[in-house]
């Protein structure tokens, strides 16, 4: 069985039940979630060998951090245990209108104020076929961003593949800051993920015709954006989620992956959203599976898209859909009949 | 007052709450259903006298069950305690392309395994005008289908109508047992009720032009279906709910009646669901309800329907609609204004 | 900073949690909310300085609604303490063709039953510039049709606005009776605000080319409205909510602003409900919040929508939104993406 | 089987979970009580035939107190549907030294007012052998008292047993009010039912050796109140349930009955309180059971002292404890082991 | 690090919240648990390698019962996936006088209706040096005895130490078939575990001067059955606890530890209980766990009991306790004060 | 009317609800508090004008920080908004032998990083007659202590009464720093309070006879200790809470007050605990409040020490009591008999 890694930081997630706002809360939620974990927990399900690593204090705030990802098969055994706090999100769920807020309370975290010399790479990378990290790990801090750059040089002269989630997060860094240290990173990088606003976010590559905030998305401008992407970092594959979003509740979904001569689209799916954290998460995992599965380039996107979409309709920040599931979407069977 | 008596199983329905998948639910909303109880329920809430007939074990989870309809006014005195368990179904609700989903675990429970002489149909039937059962029930083993086939000779012998609702069960028997079974019973039905798929997979019976899995539904296709079960059988009426599944959480809804010669079409509503389950059984019960009180056929089928797209607005099995909120959407007020 | 006060009834509004009928609530939320509450938390969110006043029982339940009150910013220090009883509400949410349901128990409440000596308007109104009731507060009771009286006039003499919700509640009085006591206290209000019924049920003035029931609005008939409603009653202007209810669950939302001459009509929202009542109230916090700063009339029309535009997306009757918010909807973006 | 009737006043009660307090309270448990209410609950889930005469409100609130019954078997049958609202109690629960606190929001019930020509008592009392009421019913209004009294003499014309229990309740009525009332039904009243405090609130007949406020109780004061009651108002029997009470949670248990020349007293329980509520309803249906059940006056106490101690390990107002529980504990097993 | 496997069921616990009874709940709580599973747990949570070796279907609610597990790092690899149920039992939580209550359904589970052909014996206890089974477990059928003794065999064959807590269930089998079957296995266990009715059920084995339904505990009695039980079956050594049901909410626990030749008595400490189910199985862990680690056998006994007393505090039948907190309580410190 | 003021942290709380496990956790209550946050409410539910400073980030957990405490009548006017986090606290319950348990996350808070030129101590002392902080906020950090040295300085300055807890959190700050900074504080310090323990950790004044880990405390070693701390730093009134921690459930509590030459003691309270945390805090401001009446003395601490008794049957860290219910349990009543 293929073993993934992925490296980042997952975070204890505070979010009031329903629909209610942050200042009616009497009571939150607690998961636990975070970019690369939800990569790790959505291949586990999946059935792969998935190893999580990071950074996380020895209390028992940390330790339900680790149960999180053990719980659902995420081999925990190269998290680094030490530092003082577990990073925390709030998260207030949007409806209609109102859109969702996230207030991020990270700084001080154990993986953030982690040394290079917590993480022996070459012991973590033995065995190992794939590494997955997005752009929100950089971003942490310099210490961070030079454990990175480590494990991707130890994982690219182990013949590693390397993918990376661009995910810029504005309030961790600036843009400047993040095309500078992003750009470093991504000659070493092989299967580059982005949204529909990523690389302009992050590399000033704008998609022509497109204008996100009132929903409208040109396909032939995303195959400039991959394009584009290709032409400057060498990557094998460039895939890009477009989200579509009508309201709160409602988006449409779907994605291209460019090869570096075809861009092949997935179907678009509108969905009612019942938690769209971790939606892009569930597509970087959905397109690893595919092409570790050697799936043709259409059925990558195709079972991508379809994992995440289905990613829309869970509560939490991992993806809990099997191969199954995605694939009978993939299919064609959107119905939603139930199954008895 | 008119007197029901329907025949059947009650579940323990065991469902995570929201849109919880199983392998996240910490905890489980516990109600009770089951395809005749529910209409017992429903004609219950309509102000009929309404009596369910099943065996419950002796202990608190079996007395929880009694307690569940006689709460709702469903005369529970005819029902047979002792056996050791009560059939349980577990159940995940649906969002968007994500389906609902059950796992039934029912096998070994008091009314499956329950024996010819524990029902005294002639006792039970006194007093009674009505008489409703689910292919459900033949389904749950031999003695129970031969239990059924004593209560429907004793009904018909009495001069009692008899309705049973087709509900094919896969996980319960194969199509081929089922049209076995069934088809011995049918003859001493008289109303026979179906959804868009039961005829087919009991009988053999193809709609023209449909395909569920689609959403397509051909309402020629379904007026074919009607007339050759009639032929087949010689059922007085014949009614089919006609299910348009857009995914779980958006379906049409509408439905049938054929009564010989004509067939009567409903209003078709779209609805935002709650929960789906059960729906089908408060259309029966509307039906019952309807053809009861002598309503014109078109105004039955109208009446079961709104009865039944207002079901999917109602969290459990059971249908707390009462007839002046059946009657008022029928009416044509589908506004969902506020009433003060 | 403008201090402005209203004048009514809070009650406890107890609610099944969900979609959960009054027949299966084993729990009920206990918010608290009333016309004039709403309004008052509403500007306090929008930083004003809001005082509510009423007379609430010194009994814990009495403290429990004054807390919700100054929880969220709003003055309680005029609030007479004294009485037997808190009003109460049932407030059962509706779901697509489910109408939402209010069962009323607040007679006998500490306001209803309030004498004319325990307010002493004079000091109230010390440095107030703008004061709101709706007709719910008059129809309490004659006592309390007579102490908003009282109030109205003291306003008046000391040049404050007064703006009034015409909110007819049949379950409080007849048509008549709202017509004969409202039609004398409108000479005294400068800003009439209504809903797309109120003006037909209290003052007979119907809206040409509309059937509310089948969700069709004529706007040139509400432009009739509030002409004819200014010549009758000498308002400087009136604003009027136009709810179109699709269903329970999808109601589009706009409103006009009447000045005298011109009706400024805002943009129409397509909303999914999360919770609707309060709605109106948000509407007129808005309007008030846009007079007060002086937004031309367009602006204060649109202000007003967006604002209770998005309260529709907020448990509760309080609407826990920032003027920010409000802003930014009214300014185009309503596309609902996670704000991190 | 024996038919008992209760008939008084059944109220929604409304708990904040747990230990919080009212002012803390965000949600409420609601649940159904009123001391003739639980004497009938408990006596069916003993399974007698018990019915509970009320008069309740069409809606749904009432309809949910209904259901809140029949769910336990009680006949509901007689309830006189009609009126305005349903009584409301507000229970906040006690610990250690903080006491339990009930607000009683119950003025402009359905029952209190009802008329004398609601009820026909003739054929209410068809096939009844036993009538319970408590001083809570005449105290909720002089035409309540003027139904109980006529519902007295019908009972005694039939020769049906009358139970009273006296339970005075002081923001009810007064004790001079109290005392006059209830001295005028008292001498149709075969069993006297009365706590330590009771007998000296309603006729001023005192405890020689006890404060109750100190949690001392004279065993032969109680008999010299027994014996006084029964002199002036010639009662068949007398119970006198014995709290004394250490803290909110826990209280010692016991209780006498007075035949008229001998006094038997019960065994004294150490109780660590669930919800105390309802714990001398409860001791009232053991009582009325035992005496049915032809059980001797020491077997009686012991049997009614067993099911009221088990009461206060049971959440809400209804005792749901079976004959075979109270007699296993009145038994001697008090160890409290897990029946597995 | 030493490795630990324990064979046997683990159940879908259905637990209404806090002191509901069964009647009432309407929900339950959905935990995980068992005899062997608790042990394994209990050691995972001390930081040892344990596995937990049973038989659970595919579906997800098996899938839940394996997650439950591995998120306490349990080794679920050895876990035999198919069959169709899980098993289920209902628990009611006892207070004061009112006894918990367990309602098991548990017929026709995976593990029950497993085959000899499921396990490999040989590969699962490859690298183990304990294997841990209870009573329950051949008492599950014929089949899964005969499972039980080929493991044991095996077991026996590779010098592994062997430990069974005798855990009779007189709803799975009757002290003669007990009796039989575990007289059998017996010859082949090293260390046999017992609560204070185990040996007398199973064995017939009385301990003098004791009687547990009244609470008293007889040291001297306990020390000749362990003598006794010793001389039959050859036991290196026999641990014993003694628990003092004073109620439901108050037991005394303290524990023996017989070596053969000396009765090493522990603490006796009075807990305020929790939840006492699996309070055998975390002392079985904490033995196992002291015995690997080479205490003396004082320690070992006062380790065991304080591990736990601990679980006593804790909910759900897996003890949460870490080996520190243990030793902390074993070495005197039983305030409770918190640590900060 | 007397104005108090408080300054300090206020945090964020999260506790699992019930018993529950930091490592069961599934959602967090989310209350507020803080040593000086719980006086000032306190202080406010006594019907003082109580104000409250601090420094809270703009985002909306901070403004739900501040919401808590306006909703009970704190006067939030004076804190200062900025700074990016709100510190938070995770407490676990413990139960019986298992001790509860805090994990701050408090590092970076709004107030610990806030600065000399947040506070304006002239304007906020204006009209203010006392001051109170703890230990913990000089313990936030050099600049708070900075701080807290200038408000003390100026309330001198202004006649204040300046009351300090010393409150010793060892995660904060070693005993030496914190015998350093606190010395230096304590010379203008007028009413000092502390534990058992504070004096000791923070000053090395030890009480004689006393093993506060065995729960043995003595009277004369407590007046040793008040009479070294008044010899040492010239206080005028030292007042020390005694608890007993006889388990987590269980506690005695009492209180000395030391005037300078004689020790008052208070009653003992036996207390079955809700909630302990706040109890230190809920005697501070039952002194505070009974000095400010001009209470005798013995008043004061029997005030204090009812007070903080009841302050243990209450969830949250905020006392929910008022005036009365302290005198009442001072005055004699510990019965907890339900008040109706």
């Amino acid at each position: 069985m293929e073993r993934i890694v992925t490296f980042g930081e997952i975070m204890l997630r505070l979010a009031p039940e329903g629909y209610y706002r942050f200042v009616q809360a009497n009571s939150y939620g607690a998961t636990y979630g975070g970019g690369e974990a939800n990569v790790a927990v959505s291949l586990a399900n999946f059935g792969l060998d998935a190893a999580f690593v990071t950074k996380l204090p020895k209390h028992e705030i940390g330790q339900a951090a680790v149960n999180s990802l053990r719980q659902f098969g995420v081999d925990t055994s190269k998290i680094v245990r030490g530092g003082s706090r577990v990073g925390i999100y709030f998260l207030e769920k949007g409806a209609s209108q109102r859109a969702s807020k996230v207030i991020y309370d990270r700084a001080g975290s154990a993986i953030a104020a982690a040394e290079l010399k917590d993480f022996d790479w070459n012991a973590i990378f033995d065995g190992v076929s794939w590494f997955h990290f997005t752009g929100i790990t950089p971003a942490l801090g310099d210490t961070v961003a030079a454990i990175t750059m480590e494990a991707c040089k130890i994982a690219k002269a182990k013949g590693i593949t390397i993918s990376c989630d661009l995910n810029y997060r504005k309030n961790l860094w600036s843009r400047d800051k993040a095309g500078e240290v992003m750009g470093k990173l991504m000659p070493l990088v092989d299967i580059c993920i982005a949204n529909e606003e990523d690389a302009s976010d992050v590399f000033g590559i704008h998609a022509q015709g497109t204008d996100v905030s009132s929903g409208k998305i040109s396909r032939e401008g995303y195959e400039g954006v991959a394009k584009a992407l290709t032409d400057r970092f060498g990557f094998k594959k460039v895939a890009i989620t477009l989200r579509e979003s009508i309201s709160a509740n409602d988006n449409n979904w779907a994605a291209m992956l460019y090869t570096g001569d075809i861009s092949y689209f997935s179907k678009k799916y509108p969905i009612h959203i019942v938690d769209r954290v971790g939606g892009g998460d569930s597509f970087g995992a959905g397109l690893i599976y595919g092409m570790l599965r050697d799936y043709s380039p259409q059925e990558v996107v195709e079972f991508a898209v379809a994992a995440s979409c289905l990613k829309h309709s869970i509560e939490g920040d991992f993806n809990q859909i099997s191969v199954e599931e995605a694939k009978k979407l993939a299919g064609g069977d959107a119905s939603g009949r139930v199954q008895r």
